[in-house]
């Protein structure tokens, strides 16, 4: 259970035990730490975090709520299946949400807001570490998409990223390092502000993205 | 407490003594039983449920979390604010993913499936009592949704719904009986299969719900 030190929690709020044994649990599935098909045993994750049982189970619940797991009353506590099928309707939508988003963001977006995605860039581009670099590259994202100014749909957007975080650390585990997916391009179609534009890149980007993961489950 | 007595919770899984408190807690105020602004009693709720506190501060941590309360250290428990802006927000996205939504639905859509809704309206029409004359409504929606074939895609959708719901019930209360949205105007043209004038109809349907609600939130 070590590889659990590696995480910090973001701090929101007052959280519970459950809260930090869930928080720690859910971005060890989604870095792909815990693969699919692992089992989560209660008791080595209890004297990890030295709790008792039941902030574990209870984070359990909170893991198949968000369909991270899977509780088989006889087997025990599963790693949910990563699927093509699942990767296909995420991809979908995030297409859907992003594109909306992205057309309004433009529309209110200031050159300050560029400057601030600029800095962005230029961070990601000094990243050596392919882990860190994808965490800078969905800060950009996600940064583009606040400014449509509708925290609804940025809330969506957040939960389409976090599922997408799953599949999207699996390409990592493969494709290692790949300076294919630069966001500067991106960064400077949005600065046209050709909004048609736009959309057709940003959706080229995501499915070009999409079709190599979809290659390395088909592969796997 | 009594209010809470009309409540069945649709019970998926095994829930926990804070799941099923939450689960009433949030129907009650999403139908408007608890007031934007009214304060909730740990002690009353606890009595109410026969629970101690722990499952009852657990369901006010979920109740924060869906934003759906406000936690003040020192006042309590206060049901939150509902505001033009976030309705404005809501309804922006509802049309974006309901307009995705019913263009691939109708794409899928098998003469069976257009049986289902037509049954579903009949109910509609026999219905009188409003409240459930909108639940009906509500599946109506869904139904057609589900068509779209994309199971990430209808969670959000059900999600805005969940979201939608406080407003729709707060317009319930004021208006309390309408033809006008008969949702057998909504099947004719779906029927068409005519997707240019579905997606069209299906706007100004979710708009035209939404001004009456605004103008309700203006005037309360």
């Amino acid at each position: 259970m070590d590889k659990l030190d590696i995480y910090e929690i973001e701090s929101k709020k007052t959280k519970t035990l459950s809260d930090i044994v869930f928080s720690k649990l859910k971005t060890a599935i989604l870095e792909g730490y815990f693969r699919e098909g692992e089992k989560l045993s209660t008791e080595s994750i209890r004297k990890k975090f030295k709790v008792s049982r039941m902030p574990v189970r209870e984070a359990f619940r909170k893991l198949e709520a968000e369909g991270l797991v899977v509780v088989h009353p006889q087997i025990g506590v599963i790693v949910s299946d990563i699927s093509i099928e699942e990767f296909e309707e995420i991809t979908e939508v995030r297409i859907l949400l992003e594109k909306y988003a992205v057309k309004k963001a433009l529309e209110n977006a200031t050159d300050k807001d560029f400057e601030l995605l600029e800095n962005i860039i230029e961070e990601e581009e000094k990243e050596i570490e392919f882990m860190k670099k994808i965490k800078i590259r969905n800060k950009f994202h996600l940064e583009v998409y606040k400014l449509a100014n509708n925290s609804i749909l940025f809330s969506h957007i957040c939960e389409i990223y976090d599922k997408f975080g799953r599949y999207i650390y699996l390409h990592a585990q493969y494709v290692k390092k790949t300076e294919k997916y630069n966001h500067r391009k991106l960064l400077e179609v949005f600065q046209s502000r050709n909004i048609e534009k736009t959309l057709v890149i940003l959706e080229a980007h995501i499915k070009d993205v999409a079709e190599e993961i979809k290659r390395i489950l088909i592969n796997k």
